[in-house]
């Protein structure tokens, strides 16, 4: 049996910062994702492939937005949002995955399952929301939103307010058997997009919830659950690195789950940023994972590349 | 081995004429139209669900415009439009019929599939686009756009000009085997959304047209491709007529390829609604399935329901 690997996509890396998200930029930027998984390919790796969805359902809210204020229509809630970018991020993948595999010669269906991911209505996340989504409004709308029920948060940039949502645990990943088999079998699957459809049980089944669920986060989820070999964490950088911006900065080849956890409550990864992909690193080999590796897409395959979190 | 029977759901059935399409709403319907398969489960069936996007597709045809018009974002084209109503409705359909399961006391898993479906770039469909799409446009914007390239058409009831789309012949479901397997393993596949996402062979691998694919067409042909035993349409009337809004209706229970045939070249049935419906019948069991049967969502699992064409 091949060795496994669960590999997490930024969002950030499908639609780069500055890109309006035309049809074109994403295809390309996505093409360049998936060419970089060749390596891994090559090497004969069984792969599940989780991705973010942060500027892409950032635009999806904005295009609900705009319908809602000009032409009347429902403006729908995060899961349903997520969802509508789990089928666009995995259509453009399986499309540029197919093509990078079949210009290296390789043949390997790629298949792509919707996921709600499992979060409990009691997560303490939920009391507080944090993470700021979708349009900005003024603050006069604001107000208006927040007597209505909606948590608003204002933009430390001075950019006007936002809806914040919860960005709960996820607990379980929906039809994650599945996907090990469907790995085992050779196929390279595309599961928890953006993090994941949240949802929490309600009586007979689950509803979604307004929330994000962090696709670090999700996707770590998904590599303990499928028991898979390896895990990488695609990021825009080639190493994390300590005293990050300083003169004493230095990046990290092999790091310990030790250090890691020592540098983690010294401060040294941003939150929102690196500490998570950190401490999902932690929590895989931790589970027991041979390693996580974090490090720009473009190093895959190189058998030194990134920084490795191990026991 | 039980049975396999492939079912089409109408996109009109889970986003009703005259909603808004609300959120409530939506998974209303949706969760009336998955009840409504229940007695096809108890039963034993292996089950493949394609589904249609027409009023679902056409709300985020309208929000990507008014993204594009008021927020100057970037207008996406039907494949990416219809990747997106893929994820949605498919997250709908999951939530909603692993609760109908749970109350029948039911225990299936459902799983939702990304799906691709060929079509040829020489298809005379592109020479000839007739499916118009999207929001309505005034005379001097369609004027602009024609000039930009894009077909325009004239609405016959004077609400504007819509952009026309190709809708071409689906030669090949993508990942059909693996549906296959999954369904004759006891998962519920859903699958084609919207008729698939249509592509055409591009070189190295495949790329995304400006098309739709007519559900029904899509759906029969995953029927034929999966060997299923049973197709069924799901329509909003319980039976296909002759004679349709006269004096002379009749409601047909058993309906001969012959007849059907013959039918259709009378023009019994209305283009663009019942007759494509028909046309998939004829295909279906021509090509060795059992029996096709047209029906209403509620009348499911009746044995005498519907219209049920055989050789």
């Amino acid at each position: 049996m091949g060795k496994l690997a669960m590999i997490a996509f930024g969002g950030n890396a499908m639609l780069l910062a500055g890109q309006k998200g035309s049809y074109e930029e994403q295809f390309a930027n996505v093409q360049r994702t998936c060419d970089s998984l060749i390596p891994l390919l090559q090497q004969g790796y069984d792969l599940v492939i989780g991705h973010g969805n942060g500027p892409q359902v950032g635009n999806v809210l904005l295009q609900h937005e705009a319908g809602r204020k000009y032409f009347n229509m429902a403006a729908m809630p995060m899961d349903f949002c997520g969802a509508e970018t789990q089928g666009s991020i995995a259509y453009m993948i399986e499309s540029c995955l197919e093509r990078s595999l079949r210009r290296a010669g390789l043949s390997r269906p790629v298949v792509s399952l919707v996921t709600r991911v499992e979060v409990s209505a009691s997560d303490p996340a939920f009391q507080n929301p944090t993470k700021p989504v979708g349009p900005y409004y003024t603050a006069a709308e604001a107000a208006r939103m927040t007597a209505d029920g909606t948590p608003m948060k204002e933009d430390p940039r001075g950019r006007g307010w936002r809806k914040v949502v919860a960005s709960p645990k996820p607990l379980r990943v929906n039809n994650i058997d599945l996907v090990g088999q469907l790995a085992r079998g050779g196929n390279i699957v595309i599961t928890v997009g953006g993090g994941g459809i949240p949802v929490v049980a309600d009586g007979d089944g689950f509803r979604g919830v307004e929330a994000v669920i962090d696709k670090d986060l999700a996707s770590v989820l998904a590599a303990i659950s499928l028991r898979a070999d390896e895990f990488y964490i695609l990021t825009d950088v080639p190493q994390v690195c300590i005293n990050f911006n300083t003169p004493q900065q230095k990046a990290l080849g092999v790091l310990s789950v030790a250090d890691a956890e020592r540098y983690l409550a010294e401060g040294q990864f941003a939150e929102g940023s690196m500490a998570p992909k950190v401490r999902a690193g932690i929590a895989f080999v931790k589970a027991g994972g041979s390693q996580c590796i974090i490090t720009e897409a473009g190093q895959l395959g190189n058998p030194a590349c990134g920084t490795r979190i191990v026991l």
